[in-house]
């Protein structure tokens, strides 16, 4: 008995050291802290991508399924993270990362991140967040602003107004879609008479009630897949995710949108919502957002815009107008960590009327009282950290001019690239970028000759080992590690909509330069001319002289 | 022209740095990063709560609302937020906040989290996230495993496999219990003859084609608000959260949970999952889980267990008994930053079948394709944070006795707060308990003399004193900031289920003594001695004695 009150003593002042901040400078956590500084800063350094290792021999350091029963030193676990995790990570802020939408951050970003996890409030509540929650509010109001353009007197009444909101934070832009839809569908089908509203019976005798046979979500076939998840999670099923043709230059063909919604009136299917998007995450092309509203109005369906990754243009004097009509939503979704460069795992949604998110409202007894300021009434995520004040360090420290800075550049290095690729004899461009994103293949000279004058079948045995090529080029690039651009799959009007593999670029870091680009052409080249693609290669040359042969039978002759 | 392309080379030139790691030691950047520093280690060494200012006060430094025009000093932001975010938050680390489940955490959580943030890694797919990826599918193994206990073999098998994951990571335990209600709705209408499923076809269908009226949750009156709003998301409304009784220790009345069942089935009313409740979060109460599975296997529902607060009671010898029935759970939910102790944003829910995920799968052609490890196609979030990695820490540096001592202290805490509270002349206890949580309310002996003899009509009027007082002492002490309990509104059955306002403690922080909890009962003490509720008392002890003097005529004559 004495035994173990003397062990569990022990264990106390144990905890007690876990829990408590060191105070000499000397310490070892201090020593272990200043290791991992100097670690990361030369792993930020590096310009490579990632070093060449397969993921299963990675899976061997993370194999052990069982907690282990012992403790061990903070520095053993430092050292183990240092040599196991951040020499197998990817390097999303090397210049020459730039197939994802993940990118460098400013450096200051980790400095002031430290104050955010060393708080740890929870933005849920005022309680336990208290000048977060304002803070919150605030950056809710300064992109509810950028997109809507309101008076000064309007954000003095809304934004910090406790039973309001003009928005939502969220983990990011998918549970932002989602929160906008799931807004928009309740709004949908409101309380009536008998009816108490689809937030209180549900979808079932909702649409009963209202004599719908199914409600349905318009977006161009170039939507993030988030929509078609929040269908599935909304109850809507994914089939009511309806598709829209999009015109030559990936953008929401707005006639086959109108005809679609006058199909969906005649089948009594209700048009929930149309889903504008500003920046396509494959091609980064904007819908015609003016027209859209209109149609959206016509039916009565909310209007939602998916920013996601375009939103930040609206900070470009010189570019956005592309984004013309986005103030004309019921709903934007912005990612925080994309285009306003804030470290992984924040998005937000601005609501154009303060109460359209009262749709969604919850209150609980313990936490999130009716009337607090609480933002936590409104999200669909409960406890969340204090990212905002990631954003507000955005907005201050870069402010606006900064941001056009970064949107500018992007744009005009994608557009630089783009003639490269266009002035390169092995290269195709597939998607002129609208703004930072753009897409190409591997087509040599002779190949893109022969698809000019084929006939399908030819097309599609020349694209089919186009494909192949574009496929291994990127692969093997991604293996080496030097680089990294990703791959999609889109299907080119001038190519009869066969699906076509191709490279995707994001150019949103801004220590990419031109000279990093025409290194990433020339390795490619380079790959294209290894052996064990060869094969394939001469296949490509083989389709190509037949094809010009046969359209040509002098060249044939010859 | 000449001087735009100057002043767009001095703009690049400045981004450039901006983006790149300051190497000088004492650059302004590390002065910044070490006033940080100094200043959050004064905070986390504060022992108050809040300073006492209004919200509307500190809203006055968050009300501009337009996007700054021009940048900042990185120095310039710090020092505003030291000052007017910083000095105005909570102080959620303090032994004296026990009014919510966010606690301090251990010191090496901050400079581990340096790690995450600078790699900014993303973790929807292995290409921006590589080693974190294995890491994020080990610490799910590792829960899985603490739950269900399955062998070695079953993890070298599953833990790793890319068609399968044994959990999704979240950003909470609300988006967890959604998730794992997500799960079960699309898992109880699954695609059969010419019915494609409810992920794909919706609600309506599904319940047309199945033949029901309706699907329903069931869970304690306990529950959680999270799945109140997951029933509303899903589509099924809110009504369809069947609230079952409890018994006196705020678990669930197993009868009335089976007797319920059978109604909703009489009905055509789908029990599509039953919840059962690890860890209540107002009392702190365990559900009788191991009888709650065998009533959902009777009626073919989908068992949750929202484990999101006692989920760590697992790793305690003595106390793990009371988590029998959780091993027979279909899914479970944790949260990492509550009793992992972990910064805020990560919860996760496992499954016990690898294959029960596949019912919310998507994929995406640049992203997550078909057979790659990426867990980002099970998940109901798009791009997330690298958090897998601070319970990877934790997990290794507190180990599985290092949880234990938490948990172990923390209950035990609670038994000797529970009995200061039932010795002292001024509290009442209203839940004992059973974890590290328990409620009470300011009620002296005269009231509580009274309340054992009163009529409903003279309980429901002291009681409604008592909820005056007790909330007047609860938001006051908040106010004064040296301590924070939180409060909240029960039904005792004892009080014939008038609804009282109580004291809400949750004790998770291990820096918090004895006399620190002493203190907190003192203060209250001297609160309830207060000018601004002298009437109110006066009142109470009126209702008291008159209650006491018509019970016994006796006392009234003398």
């Amino acid at each position: 008995m004495a035994g173990k009150k003397k062990s569990a003593h022990a264990s106390i002042e144990a905890m007690y050291r876990v829990f408590t901040v060191p105070e000499a400078p000397d310490s070892t956590l201090s020593r272990v802290d200043q290791d991992i500084s100097r670690n990361l800063a030369g792993f930020l350094q590096e310009h490579i991508v990632a070093v060449e290792r397969d993921l299963s021999e990675v899976e061997k350091n993370f194999a052990e399924s069982a907690v282990p029963e012992k403790p061990i030193f903070v520095s053993e676990q430092a050292q183990f993270l240092l040599d196991k995790l951040v020499a197998n990570s990817v390097h999303t802020a090397s210049p020459s990362f730039i197939g994802h939408m993940t990118s460098a951050l400013p450096y200051f970003m980790l400095p002031l991140s430290k104050i955010m996890i060393a708080l740890n409030q929870n933005l849920v509540k005022t309680e336990t967040s208290k000048a977060f929650t304002p803070m919150e509010r605030q950056v809710l109001g300064m992109i509810h602003r950028l997109v809507y353009q309101e008076d000064g007197a309007f954000y003095r009444k809304w934004m910090h107004d406790p039973s309001h909101a003009l928005g939502a934070m969220c983990s990011g832009g998918t549970v932002a879609n989602l929160t906008a839809l799931w807004v928009a569908r309740n709004h949908a089908f409101p309380a009536e008479g008998s009816f108490r509203g689809l937030h209180q019976e549900g979808l079932f005798r909702a649409l009963k009630y209202y004599g719908h046979e199914g409600a349905a979500i318009l977006v161009s076939r170039r939507g993030h897949y988030s929509l078609r998840k929040a269908a599935d999670v909304l109850g809507l099923g994914r089939d009511s995710l309806v598709a829209v043709d999009t015109d030559n230059d990936n953008r929401i063909d707005t006639d086959a949108l109108r005809d679609k919604c006058l199909q969906l009136q005649k089948q009594k299917i209700k048009v929930m919502a149309i889903c504008g998007i500003a920046g396509t995450t494959e091609t980064g092309n904007i819908d015609p957002l003016d027209a859209m509203a209109d149609i959206a109005r016509e039916f009565g369906a909310h209007f939602h815009v998916d920013a996601a990754w375009g939103g930040p243009t609206l900070f470009s004097r010189e570019h956005k107008h592309l984004m013309k009509g986005i103030e004309k939503a019921d709903s934007v979704t912005f990612d925080a960590h994309k285009q306003l460069y804030v470290p992984m795992g924040v998005g937000l949604v601005v609501f154009r009327d303060p109460a359209l998110a009262s749709a969604v409202e919850h209150h609980a007894q313990y936490i999130i009282r009716k009337g607090s300021r609480d933002l936590g009434s409104t999200t669909l995520e409960g406890s969340r950290p204090g990212m905002a004040m990631l954003i507000h360090s955005g907005l201050k420290i870069l402010a606006r001019e900064g941001y056009e800075i970064l949107i500018d550049q992007g744009i005009d290095k994608a557009q630089s690239f783009a003639e490269m690729i266009e002035n390169h004899p092995e290269f195709e461009l597939i998607t002129r970028p609208e703004l930072n994103i753009l897409t190409y293949r591997y087509c040599p000279d002779l190949a893109r000759q022969a698809l000019a004058v084929a006939n399908p079948l030819q097309a599609e045995r020349l694209n089919t080992a186009l494909n192949r090529i574009t496929k291994f080029i990127q692969k093997t690039q991604r293996e080496h590690g030097k680089a990294f651009v990703s791959r999609t799959r889109l299907e080119p009007a001038c190519y009869h909509h066969f699906p076509c593999i191709v490279f995707r670029v994001v150019l949103a870091n801004p220590l990419t330069t031109a000279d990093i680009l025409r290194d990433i052409l020339s390795e490619q080249q380079q790959l294209a001319k290894e052996e064990d693609i060869r094969d394939e290669i001469e296949i490509l040359h083989q389709h190509a002289r037949i094809t010009l042969a046969e359209h040509n039978p002098k060249a044939r002759q010859a």
